[in-house]
């Protein structure tokens, strides 16, 4: 699942990091395309979140210092129009994670307003599935959140939402092996990553994954004359061969409205895992966001939509 | 893939179908649950594609005749409230079938707005992969299109949406094996069932699967007093395991609104088919609808949400 060593020309250690996107940020490293760089990072708490805390902690959580990144990266002869291709060579995790529902944050944050908190351990040699209060076993994959280059637009962004040039894309399948292209809006593309996750499922749907603190491999390649609207990628197998064993429970919601319809989904799967597994609705509401999917079963039957929440059921069973 | 002999107490002939939903139609058929039941049924063009059928012909199609389904089925005991069970138990396939580009219908009609037609021919026995034209291999998996009861509303209501009852769901995993619970509004539930299909994505993005007359097995069963909000189901297995070999190619929208980030996501798409591949690109579009699967990335990084579209690189390699 990951790999354990790397052949990288240049490491980027962690206090090299920043909050939020802005060009004017100057570059911890320069490299010609074709480098292979290790990065250490920081969770997506900026540190504050250790093994040791309990929600009681929640409180005192600064967001200010959450989803700090590690870079940025100049790569030469980068120009607007390119495309930095983003090879995802390794990741060495921490062995420890955690979940949080933070009110105001998440799909169901109306119906979730307490805060919770899960710390998970689990092994970083193995990555067996990770143990969820002897409820549940959820497949791991570690993969980074926020992979990006800087805006165009001057001044500094905040990192929460991902924009054309990536950033916190949150995209489960940028584990080993993908390979992603980012469209390049200044020159040198400043390539940052952080908010590592060791498992999270389509959607990220509490707002939280398997938040998880973890090395990463990377080999960043220029691509000239992309001119790509959007990040493209590609994986290097199946996405969902950890999780599919034993298929999956599925709920739907269906409508006018896609964004009514993902909650209703998500919310359907709250209530079946509280009812059937006896699990309490936000323990089931944070298991959803690590491991289930949301899919867009289908979008032409006008006026109404199908969104789909696909819970596995290996997690459970 | 599909069973070729069937245990069924009963069998529906494909002249017993309707067009629409409507709780004053009379059952074709009472049945205590637990019955097994055949089901014949005629494409979604209602016969009017036929495999002689090129693009000239498509200024035939009568709308009014599209989507009949096969049935009602009254089960007896069934009450608002309660859940019918509907298990999915075998698909015999035509080993024909047809995708349509239609005017006016689908995700990017906007850019699509010329007819076009593939008919397909597939071994109904093997299912094996399906050519499209000597440019791709398109992996089968047989389902219904449209599994539904009658609304509690009064009157005839439109084929297209589904709603709450189910109806015209067009999810790609209604497949063999499949348990689907649908919520039932009226008296013995009114079963009807049509629009097989021998393969699609999730989205369904053309408007049109590869649109295959087929039989069809079902086992209906009671739930009382399930009151679900919306349908649910369970799948016997892995969900994409016959696309999953090779992995994906992936392109992504992001932005404030799920519905462009989808059309961002599909057109991004048809452009790498048609520039990396040659694919012309209604053909494109096409077997982006036959194959591909739009998912929901992440949908809690306010204010934007990445919608990515998921192509199976076995179907090109």
């Amino acid at each position: 699942m990951s790999g354990s060593h790397s052949h990288a020309n240049h490491t980027i250690h962690r206090h090299h990091h920043h909050h939020g996107w802005d060009n004017s940020l100057k570059p911890v490293l320069t490299v010609a395309p074709g480098a292979v760089i290790d990065l250490e990072t920081i969770d997506s708490s900026g540190g504050q979140i250790t093994p040791d805390w309990t929600v009681a902690d929640m409180g005192k959580l600064d967001f200010g210092k959450v989803n700090p990144t590690t870079g940025p990266v100049y790569i030469d002869g980068a120009e607007p129009g390119d495309a930095i291709k983003v090879t995802l060579m390794a990741y060495r995790p921490s062995g420890w994670g955690w979940t949080a529902n933070i009110p105001g944050f998440g799909l169901l944050a109306d119906q979730f307003k307490e805060p919770a908190l899960h710390i998970w351990k689990y092994d970083a040699n193995t990555l067996a599935p990770a143990a969820f209060k002897g409820l549940a076993n959820v497949p791991l994959k570690p993969f980074a959140g926020t992979i990006g280059l800087a805006p165009a637009e001057a001044g500094l962004h905040s990192v929460v939402p991902p924009r054309r040039v990536g950033g916190n894309m949150d995209i489960r399948d940028m584990a080993m092996g993908t390979e992603l292209y980012l469209p390049v809006e200044v020159a040198g593309g400043l390539f940052s990553l952080g908010d590592t996750h060791a498992a999270q499922g389509d959607g990220e749907v509490c707002g939280t994954a398997i938040e998880s603190p973890m090395d990463v491999t990377v080999k960043l390649d220029l691509v000239k004359g992309a001119n790509l609207k959007f990040p493209r990628f590609r994986t290097a197998g199946p996405v969902t061969k950890h999780l599919d064993a034993k298929g999956y429970d599925v709920t739907t919601g269906i409508g006018t409205d896609l964004m009514e319809g993902a909650k209703a989904a998500v919310a359907g799967m709250v209530e079946l895992l509280t009812t059937r597994h006896g699990i309490a609705p936000v323990e089931a509401y944070m298991l959803c966001s690590v491991c289930g999917d949301l899919r867009i079963s289908e979008i032409v039957d006008m006026p109404n939509w199908v969104v789909s929440f696909y819970f596995p059921r290996v997690v459970l069973e």
